[in-house]
């Protein structure tokens, strides 16, 4: 069966395109308060999970060992926009585990933000693996393998010492079975598992209140929150989704956006997880699914959370010519 | 009732993404060989439509009076990447008409192709309008105002003398009523006007083949064709969608995109017209419909476009990690 439709751009009087996705909003103990769509259908969460894959990062004892400030625990759980302020810290925390740019498996492609993708041009320069979205992330990788006293050469790969550790974090979290046949290769070259929607949003419901965990594991989910809280900035980059939200909402709403339309969130003082995945993969639609749940279940009045559930679609000209708006069970 | 899953976006072994969508394939009586999805909706055509709005640039005589170029002709047609080269031809189109850039009433935007965008950053510039990836089209306008004899100042408005021309090819070619419920605003401010597939399908059919139109506009629409032919790098870039498969099939197919997921196309040689609207408006999976269908009506054989039809998705490493293949109806 289809998922319903759940988001509609506008134009006119008309709408334009439709995005149909499913989406779960679950407890701590996986009770779901809602869900539509097929929510047992595994998908790939790829950057959604950053702050689960880097729990090694904290419970390996790196951070407490390379002295890890909060702004480089937060840019292990991002996807930043590549800018110059990026580029640095990343260089610093790789440093600070004795390393530099060659360690990065990552591969290197321009800034996702555009602004910063142009600034970089301007000074005549092309990218590295340090301005690839997920360089903080593997920085953590690289740290990981060193507090385990291992090689990181070849971190990307499943079945290295430090990957390991992060697949069995996911599994943890999630209560997944991440076995061979739900994996593929991410963009940054690192497994992605295929997890179903009602257990990612099990498994930020349990990142966003430490519930069902152990001590140490719940100390290091809080550490996290907290440190993403400080720094939205940092864990994607001005004028971009998460980091917007989360300027706003501040320690209301942790969330995390993914490609191809998955966005993983925790809202921790109400105890809910949240995870949605757009059918087609576009970001837009899985933005303002997951806007519409953190509003409606967040607690948040019509007005705060607007722009993001309901964004205008401008042209050239600055002239509103449509908009996105939720619809079927999100309307 | 949904349209049917018509383009899958593959991740390893399992399938990530999937687009659903609508198409038809029409000759120039309006007979469908080919329809899946719901094809009497009405669409916004969007760029994919620059063809038939290029025809009263020709039937005004305004093409001929200011001897315009075949490659300003593509120009007129073209949805471009906004290099030099681009930007200068548009330059010396509107200083035929006796203007420049500032009676543009398109609005500016960073180049669209990526390399365009980042050449003109490191030139420390920043866009104009000349750089709107629709100012060929605008020319056009004001040129065929010059050649009505009519000032051109405001000529995106409806009911302007020039773009009610516009409205009357669009309405002759497709036979659909463009009133004001179906008429939405474009990107570069014009007005677009929502038009069910069948009918795109048709008009198509027509500007491929010449058949049911004056013998006037039978000529207009093939010296539009043999100028778009000539010139597939003037109508989009180098790269990208629409310049590569015509730069790889010449004469055999004509075809333009459109934003939100339209694309149409002509097989001139088999008297077929095309069109093609993916429901989520995303342009990746217009591409591969718009190929399936050109590979299985156009008499070419399996390889020549199967990097159109099946695109491999590559990462930042250069590993293959998926695919994007035809599904369905298309499969």
């Amino acid at each position: 069966m289809a998922n319903p439709s759940v988001v509609e751009a506008t134009r006119g009087e008309r709408i334009e395109s439709a995005h149909r996705g499913a989406g779960a909003v679950v407890d701590a103990d996986g009770r779901a308060v809602l869900a539509f769509g097929d929510v047992e259908r595994a998908v790939y969460p790829r950057s959604a999970v950053k702050a689960l894959q880097a729990l090694p990062l904290i419970e390996s004892g790196a951070a407490d060992r390379l002295r890890l400030s909060d702004n480089e625990i937060a840019l292990a759980c991002a996807s930043h926009s590549g800018s110059e302020a990026h580029v640095a810290a990343v260089r610093a925390m790789l440093a600070k585990a004795g390393y530099d740019e060659p360690a990065l498996e990552c591969g290197a492609h321009w800034p996702l933000g555009e602004d910063e993708a142009r600034a970089l041009a301007r000074l005549g320069r092309t990218p590295t693996a340090l301005n690839n979205n997920c360089s903080g992330k593997h920085a953590g990788f690289i740290c990981v393998a060193c507090a385990m006293g291992v090689d990181p050469k070849g971190y990307v790969a499943p079945d290295h010492a430090a990957q390991r550790e992060v697949t069995a974090a996911i599994a943890a979290m999630t209560g997944a079975r991440l076995s061979e046949e739900m994996r593929g290769v991410d963009g940054c070259s690192i497994p992605t598992y295929a997890v179903p929607l009602l257990a990612l949003a099990r498994a930020f419901a349990r990142l966003g209140t430490g519930q069902g965990l152990p001590p140490e594991r719940a100390q290091a989910v809080a550490r996290i929150r907290a440190a993403v809280a400080a720094h939205p900035v940092t864990v994607a980059g001005r004028g971009r989704f998460d980091t917007e939200l989360m300027s706003l909402t501040g320690a209301r709403v942790f969330l995390k956006s993914g490609a191809e339309g998955v966005i993983c969130a925790a809202l921790p003082q109400v105890g809910l997880g949240l995870a949605v995945k757009a059918d087609d993969g576009a970001g837009r639609a899985a933005q303002v699914m997951i806007a519409a749940l953190i509003r409606r279940f967040g607690g948040f009045d019509e007005g705060t959370l607007a722009r993001f559930v309901s964004p205008r679609l401008m042209n050239w000209n600055g002239v509103e010519v449509g908009r996105l708006r939720p619809a079927g069970p999100l309307a």
